[in-house]
C-alpha cells in the first residue's frame, strides 16, 4: 500500500483519513480483490500510528464491503470494482438533466402540456392524404432509404412556400428534421462546445434548457417582457459572449408574447453587431388568433445571420415528427451531416403524408379551425382569469399560440399551489420549471390549447377559490397573506 | 490606423506585410465600414516608406475588395467584416466529420449502399398495416404527442418479444429510437465526453466513425476476424480504457463476418473485467441465410453489461425510421431523457404500422422472402467473386447480412480501381471509408442485398475484367503487377 501522510490537524479524524485513503485505492483497482491488507499491528508500526486508529480503518472498510478479515489469515480486499461488471450508476451520475413532471392524466383539467386537442384532429382528411400516398407508383421509394436532408419533394416544396414568402434567400437552404427539437439539437452540436454560452429568454420551455444543459452549455437568461428584450440581449452579448442567441418570436412558450416590429429590429441588429448567429424558433407563428403578424426574424435578416425554424407538430399532428430548418447554405450542409450521424434521415411515410396533407390543401382548411378554436380558447383563459384569480395576480395577453404566463403575489409559490390545486383535479407547470437565472416562485404556465373552453373556465375557478381557500387558513394561522379583493 | 513596424529582413515584400496588416484590422473590424484611409503620399511620410510601396499595398486591398477608391477623395473601407454579421465559415470549420460519398444513381450496378431491395417491398401488406392502424379507434392519440420510450403497444411488444427469446432480464427496459443510428447517438450522448475513448471493429462502418468522430471521441479500433477479436479488445481495454465498446457480431458492416459463440463469450468476459458497457449493434441479425444462428451476447450476458440494439430498418422499410435499444433500467431511463431532449419522441404513425405489421405476422412472412432472396444474392456475390475476381483476391464469407468484404491483392489500390469501375457503370465503398486505424487499401465493401441476381454478377465481372485490363495496361508502361493467373 501506497499511503500519503495523515493530516494529524485535520478535522477528519486519523481513522476515516487513512478509511478513505484504502478506499480510494480499492475503487480505482490499485488495491486488487483478494490483495491481503497488513496486520493492524504492522500498519500501526509502518505509519507511527495507534493500533486501535488501524483497526477502526479495517472495521470502516469491511462495513462498506470492501474488505472482509478471515480468521487467522488477516483481511483481504473483495471490493466491489474487483468484481467486474459496468457500474451503470458511476457511469450515468455526470450529466444529469432536469425532466419535466409528467402530464396529468385525462382526469386532470390539464394545463400542462403546450399541444393542440386531439379533437380537433381531422382523421378523415388525414386517412385521405394517407390513402393519396399509398396509392403512389413511388410508394416503395418513399419507403427506401431516404436523404437526410429530407423527402426531396417535400423539402422543395417548404423551400418553394418559404421564397414566396420572402423567407428564404438565395443563399438559403433548407433541411428536414424531426420537429424544431431537433433542429436545435443538431445546430447545438455544430455549433457548440462543452462551456459554450447560449442566450435564451428567461423564462424558457423547459425542452430548450435540459437540451443544451444536457450537452453541458452555458445557459445565459434574457428578460422577457414583449419577447426577449433587445436591451437585455446587448447587455448578455457583452457579459457572456454566447455562441448562439434562441429566440421564439411569435407567442413564446411559456410567456405567449410576442416580439414587436421594432423589438425585432432591435434584436437582429445586436446579433450582428456581436456576429452571434440568431435561432429564430417558430413552432407557433402560424396560430395568431389576434393582431396583426409580425415578419419573421429571417425575413427582416438582410445579412445571412438567422436560421428560421418551423414545424408541423403544433399546427397538425404532433405525433408525426416534421419540423424544418432554413438558413445559410454553409449551416445547412453542416446539419445535413449532423443529422445523418444522428439518425440517417427524418422518416418518410409521416414527411410523403405530411406534404400531401399541405400540397392538398387540407392543412390550411386544418388550421382555420384550429385558428377558430384558439381564438375561442384563448378568449376562455383570459376570462377566467380576470374573472376567478384573485386581485395582485397578474397575468400575458398573448394574441396567439398555446401559453399563458400568470403571476401570483407575492408570497405565494406556484409550486405548493400545484399541489393543492392537483387535490381538485387541476394541474399546470409551475415557474421553476422555466426559470434561467431569474427566480419567479409565483409564476406559472397555463397551457389552453388542448382543452375546451369550459374546461379551461372551470379550471381557472378552481385554481381561484384554492387561492382563496389558502388565503383564509394562512390568515387563520396569523401567517403571511397576500392582499386581494 | 495602428500599425506595427515593418520588417525590412523579411522576405515578404514591405507592400505585402503593410497589405496584411491593414487586412487584418479591416477583417477583425478594427477599420470600420466607410473610414477613411490615409493618403498614400501621408502614409509614407508616417512609416518612412516608399510612397509606391503604399500605392501597391492599396492596390491589393482593393482588389480584395477590402477597399474601394473615391476620385479625389481618398480610398474608404468596404471590407465584409466591417458590415457586421455571422462569419459561417468560421464557426462551421471545426467539428468537420467525414461524409460518405453519395450514392451511384439507378443507371449504376451500385453496390455501395447496405440496404434492402426496394423490389421486394410488400407494398400490398404495408398499405393493409396501414389501412387497419387508419381504422383504429385511437387514431387520434398516434397522432398526438408521445412519450420519449416510445408508442407503448409497440414496446411493449418489442419488450414481451425480448423476454420471450430470453433477452430481457428483470432489470431490463426497452426504448423506441429512430433506428439503430439514434440509439447509438443516445447512448454515446450519455456516456461519452469529448476525449473519451470507444472500442469498435476495425474496419466499421463509416456511420458510426461519423456519429463518435463528430462527438469527438478517441476511435480505438480492434481488428476483426470473425467478428471482433477478443485478444484484440483485450489489449485494447488495457492501453486505451475506452468508455464503451461498440460491436456488431452478426454480419458485421463491413466485412460480413459473424462472431463464434467462444468469441462471443471471451468479447463478454473482456468487457465485464473491465467494467465497460459493450453496445450490441444488431441491425442484421434477423437476415441469416445459411447456418446456425448464434446467441446474442444480450443473451449470454447474465450481469447486466449489455446494450442490444435492433431495428426494423433492415428487415423491413429503411424510409420508417424505427429501432430500439434494450439494456438495464438506469440506462434506458437516461436514454429516454437523451431521446426527449433530442427529438421529443419517434414519429408515431410508422411505430403504429411496424407494430401492425409485426402483430399481423405480415412482418415474419416478409422476412421469409428477405431472406430466400438474400439467400440467392449471397451465393451469387460468392460465386461472382470466384468466377471473376483475379487469383490472389481474398474475400470474407458471409452467412447472412448485406455485406462482403473483398481484399484486392498488392498493391491494388481500391479507390483507384473505383474511378476505372464507375467508367463502366460499377460502384462500391473503398475501404476507406471502414478504417479506423489500419489501412487496407486494397479492401472494398460489396453490398449486395439490395441488387437482383444478374446485376451481381455482371458488376463483379466488370470488375474483374476492369482489374485484368489495369493489370496489362500496368504491364505495358513497366509498372509493378500484382500476381494474377
Amino acid at each position: 500500500m501506497d499511503l500519503v501522510p495523515l493530516n494529524h490537524h485535520s478535522e477528519a479524524p486519523l481513522y476515516r483519513q487513512l478509511f478513505e485513503q484504502i478506499a480510494e485505492q480499492i475503487r480505482s483497482g490499485k488495491l486488487g480483490r483478494g490483495e491481503r491488507l497488513p496486520a493492524t499491528r504492522e500498519l500501526a508500526g509502518q505509519l507511527g500510528l495507534n493500533r486501535a486508529t488501524i483497526s477502526a480503518a479495517y472495521e470502516m472498510l469491511e462495513s462498506h464491503g470492501l474488505i472482509a478479515g478471515q480468521v487467522g489469515r488477516g483481511s483481504f480486499v473483495i471490493g466491489r470494482r474487483t468484481s467486474p461488471g459496468v457500474d451503470w450508476d458511476g457511469r450515468l451520475q455526470r450529466n444529469e438533466a432536469g425532466t419535466v413532471a409528467p402530464a396529468a392524466g385525462k382526469q386532470f383539467i390539464s394545463f400542462v402540456v403546450s399541444r393542440p386537442s386531439d379533437a380537433l384532429f381531422p382523421l378523415d382528411d388525414f386517412r385521405a392524404a394517407c390513402a393519396a400516398v399509398l396509392a403512389r407508383a413511388d410508394l416503395a421509394e418513399i419507403l427506401q432509404l431516404g436523404s437526410p436532408s429530407g423527402y426531396e419533394p417535400l423539402r422543395r416544396h417548404l423551400l418553394e412556400e418559404a421564397r414566396k414568402e420572402g423567407l428564404a434567400g438565395s443563399d438559403d437552404d433548407l433541411i428536414v428534421t424531426n420537429g424544431c427539437q431537433q433542429a436545435l439539437d443538431l445546430i447545438a452540436r455544430v455549433l457548440l462546445r462543452p462551456g459554450d454560452a447560449v442566450a435564451m429568454e428567461d423564462p424558457v420551455y423547459a425542452g430548450l434548457k435540459n437540451l443544451l444543459g444536457g450537452m453541458g452549455a452555458r445557459l445565459v437568461g434574457v428578460p422577457v417582457e414583449e419577447g426577449m428584450d433587445a436591451a437585455g440581449l446587448r447587455r448578455a452579448l457583452e457579459r457572456e459572449q454566447p455562441r448562439m442567441i434562441v429566440a421564439t418570436p411569435n407567442f413564446q412558450n411559456p410567456t405567449g408574447t410576442t416580439l414587436p416590429i421594432g423589438a425585432r429590429e432591435a434584436l437582429l441588429e445586436a446579433a450582428h453587431s456581436a456576429g452571434v448567429p440568431l435561432i429564430e424558433n417558430d413552432p407557433y407563428g402560424e396560430l395568431r388568433y389576434a393582431g396583426e403578424p409580425q415578419p419573421a426574424l429571417k425575413r427582416l435578416d438582410r445579412r445571412g445571420g438567422t436560421v428560421l425554424l418551423r414545424s408541423f407538430s403544433k399546427v397538425s399532428f404532433p405525433g408525426l415528427r416534421v419540423g424544418w430548418a432554413l438558413g445559410p447554405r454553409a449551416l445547412i450542409e453542416r446539419l445535413r451531416q449532423a443529422k445523418e450521424a444522428s439518425d440517417l434521415h427524418t422518416d418518410q411515410l409521416s414527411q410523403a403524408v405530411l406534404l400531401e396533407f399541405a400540397g392538398s390543401g387540407r392543412l390550411e382548411a386544418h388550421r382555420e379551425r384550429v385558428r377558430a378554436a384558439g381564438r375561442e380558447r384563448l378568449a376562455a383563459v383570459l376570462n377566467a382569469c380576470r374573472d376567478f384569480l384573485p386581485a395582485g395576480t397578474r397575468w400575458t395577453h398573448p394574441e396567439g399560440g398555446m401559453n399563458l404566463w400568470v403571476r401570483l403575489p407575492r408570497p405565494w409559490d406556484a409550486g405548493e399551489l400545484l399541489t393543492a390545486v392537483q387535490k381538485r383535479g387541476v394541474s399546470y407547470l409551475p415557474g421553476r420549471y422555466f426559470e434561467v437565472s431569474r427566480r419567479e416562485p409565483g409564476a406559472l404556465r397555463l397551457s389552453f390549447a388542448g382543452l375546451e373552453v369550459d374546461r379551461i373556465r372551470q379550471g381557472v375557478r378552481i385554481i381561484g377559490q384554492v387561492l382563496r381557500e389558502l388565503r383564509e387558513e394562512a390568515a387563520e394561522k396569523g401567517e403571511p397573506v397576500p392582499a386581494m379583493v
